[in-house]
C-alpha cells in the first residue's frame, strides 16, 4: 500500500507524528502537499470538492479509497499495518488512549503562543501568552509528563507498551525533542524528573530509520509556524 | 454486559457524551463516582493503586477487565455494542474522526473560561476570557458548527452518517444544548446558519430514552463548575 499524507508543508507540526511512524515502518509514502500542485490538491479535498467525508483539518492519510484525518485516528489505523500497534483490542484501545492523551498535551502546546486564538498573530497575545506559559510550564508539563513516565514505569519497560516499540514512543520522542527546542532552560529541570522517557527518546534516536529521516531533508527543521516555537520570553 | 463509567459526579462535563449513548441504548450502567465511595474508587483507579494502565482523567469506563478513557476512545470502543456505530471499518473510523473533532471543539468551549490555565480559578482570568471568548463566537463556534452542517449535508441526512442515528447526533445535541446554555445571545444568531444541526438536536431531544433521561434526576443541570457556564459577561 503506498499512503499519501496531507499536511501544511513548511512545519513539523501535528503532522510530524504520523510521519515519524511512515518513516520508522519504512512505508512507502508521499508528503503530498509538498508536492507541485500539493496544496491545491489538499484545499479541495477539505473542502469537500469531491469527496462527501471532508476532514475538518490537516492532517489527513489516503489510503486506498480511505481519506482519514486526526493524527490518533491515523496512527490507529496505520498501527498494526506498519507494526507499530498490539494486534489485540485491549492493546490497541489503551495505546490510543494515550495518543489522544499526546493530542491534549500537543493542544496545549500550541497555545503557549496562541492562549486567545488560533487565527490571532502571536504578537497580538504576547502578554497572555506570557501568562499562559509559566502556569504550562510549572504544572501541565510535569503533569503529562510524569503520567507518560509512570506508564513507563509500570508497563516493566524499555517501551511504553513493555517490550515492543509503538507509535507512541515515536511521539514521545518528538514531545521531548519539541519541548526541548521551545523551551530549552525549563526542559533542563523538568527532565531530570522523568529519565525513563529520555530513555525512550534516546532509544527512538537511534533507530536507524529514524536516524536517516531525522538527517534527511523529509525531515522540516522546527521553527516559529509550527507546534513547537522558541520564543525565549515564553521559557523560564 | 454492565459498564461502570468513573466521572466528576457535579457535572455533565465530557462525561455526558458518554452518559447520552448509554442512556439512549437502554444499556445496564452505573454512574460509580456519585455513589457512596465511589469517588475514592476512582481516585484510587486514577492513581493506578491496583491499575498497570492508569487513565490520565475521568471520564473512563470499566467494561469487564478493560478500563477505557478518552470521551471519543469510550465512544469508539461502544459505538457497535449499542449499536450506535456502522460495523464497518471505514464508517467507524468517520464516525471517529467527527467524535475527535467535537473532542477539540470541547477543548475550546473549556477555554472560554479558563484560557489561561485550568487550575486556576475563572474569576483569576477574566480579561483574558473575555478577549478568547469574542474571537471564539466570531470564528470557532461558526466554523465547528459550519463544518458539521457540511457533514449533515452532504450525508443526505436526516443524521450526520445518513439514515441511522449513531452517537455523533447525541454529541451535536448536546453541543447545541450546551452552547445554549452558555452563550444564548450568540447562539441566536449562529443556530440560523446551521438549521439542519438544529433539526438533528430536535430529533435527539424528542428519542424517548432520551427524553425520559433528560426529566430524570440522572440528568445533571448544567452549572458554572462544568465545561458549559453562563457567564452573561462572555456572550455576545
Amino acid at each position: 500500500m503506498r499512503y499519501e499524507l496531507f499536511y501544511w508543508p513548511e512545519i513539523q507540526g501535528r503532522g510530524e507524528f504520523v510521519r515519524l511512524a511512515l518513516e520508522d515502518a519504512g512505508a512507502s509514502y508521499g508528503d503530498m502537499a509538498r508536492k507541485p500542485g500539493g496544496m491545491n490538491r489538499m484545499m479541495a479535498m477539505m473542502n469537500g470538492v469531491r469527496d462527501k467525508r471532508p476532514p475538518f483539518a490537516p492532517p489527513f492519510l489516503k489510503a486506498g479509497n480511505l481519506v482519514i484525518a486526526q493524527v490518533a485516528n491515523i496512527l490507529f489505523f496505520l498501527g498494526p499495518r506498519l507494526k507499530l500497534a498490539p494486534r489485540d483490542e485491549a492493546g490497541r484501545l489503551w495505546l490510543h488512549q494515550l495518543q489522544l492523551t499526546v493530542a491534549d498535551f500537543v493542544k496545549e502546546i500550541h497555545d503557549t503562543h496562541h492562549p486567545v486564538g488560533s487565527g490571532l498573530y502571536y504578537e497580538d497575545q504576547k502578554p497572555e501568552a506570557r501568562r499562559y506559559a509559566e502556569n504550562f510550564l510549572d504544572e501541565r508539563v510535569p503533569k503529562y509528563l510524569g503520567y507518560f513516565e509512570t506508564v513507563l514505569k509500570k508497563s516493566g519497560g524499555p517501551f511504553l507498551l513493555a517490550r515492543k516499540t509503538t507509535y507512541i514512543d515515536l511521539s514521545i520522542f518528538q514531545l521531548i525533542e519539541g519541548l526541548r527546542y521551545a523551551f530549552p532552560r525549563a526542559m533542563k529541570d523538568i527532565e531530570r524528573k522523568v529519565p525513563g522517557l529520555v530513555e525512550v527518546r534516546d532509544k527512538v534516536a537511534a533507530r536507524p530509520r529514524i536516524k536517516a529521516y531525522l538527517a534527511s531533508p523529509r525531515r522540516i527543521a522546527f521553527n516559529e509556524m509550527g507546534i513547537f516555537r522558541h520564543y525565549p520570553e515564553l521559557d523560564r
